[in-house]
């Protein structure tokens, strides 16, 4: 996949992203992409439904539904911040071979250990999303603190 | 925390497990425990609400809903069988420092990573987990493929 299109799909998860400010939550997006079709979207859920499980990719993967171990196997997952332990988790449990994140300055999560494990992780490094966590975590630090357990 | 009072917590998640198969869904259930009290609950929920992140642990993280870090940090949580990548991960985020897992022959997770991560991983070996989870399969091997992406 080239970098247009990586571009543009991380465009959605950042729409994600934004979704979420705009409900009072935490500003993280992503998406699940296979043979170039957006299988499933989702985003931080912390604040609105009280869940402390629905990070953005896993969000993503819920709203996706139940797929077969065939499709993930096709998959790339796109997520406006490096994802943490346990969506790296989930991305290693469903083989996923593909994750392109936004940016790894705020917070990064498990990218070695996925590496280590034979996916392919990439960071566009892109500064519209690492500024729209800068000023949630600004106006929100105890509720960042809370999403990654510190 | 001595063994009785695992055994005892163990039965909880056994008996989540149990709930589960009476469902027709995947027999797997946890307990999380802070203070030698039961804080949440839960069992998977693949077939029941078609979620493919609900796995036991995963489910009884959600139904145990938002704590602080410090809540987690004097938590065990216990699963009636060895914690997936996923489910690892999410324990990982959030330091639980104590898992305790009923058996893990017909899985095995991913244990050494939580051990090399610093963790306290218990293995109860229990029969009662085994069965269940041998019947399970042998009914429903495509579904259990599916929960493990195999």
């Amino acid at each position: 996949m080239d970098q247009t299109q990586d571009l543009f799909f991380m465009n959605v998860a950042l729409e994600e992203a934004k979704l979420g400010a705009s409900e009072g939550g935490i500003p993280i997006g992503s998406v699940l992409v296979i043979d170039g079709k957006i299988v499933g979207r989702g985003h931080n859920q912390r604040v609105q439904q009280g869940d402390p499980i629905l990070h953005g990719e896993m969000d993503c993967f819920k709203n996706a539904g139940r797929l077969s171990a065939k499709d993930y196997a096709k998959a790339t997952i796109y997520s406006t911040l490096s994802p943490c332990d346990m969506c790296s988790g989930a991305i290693l449990l469903y083989k996923i071979p593909r994750v392109v994140m936004a940016e790894n300055e705020t917070f990064k999560g498990a990218e070695d250990y996925m590496r280590s494990r034979g996916l392919e992780v990439i960071n566009l490094d892109l500064n519209e999303a690492k500024q729209l966590m800068r000023e949630f975590i600004s106006k929100n630090p105890q509720l960042w603190n809370e999403d990654i357990a510190e």
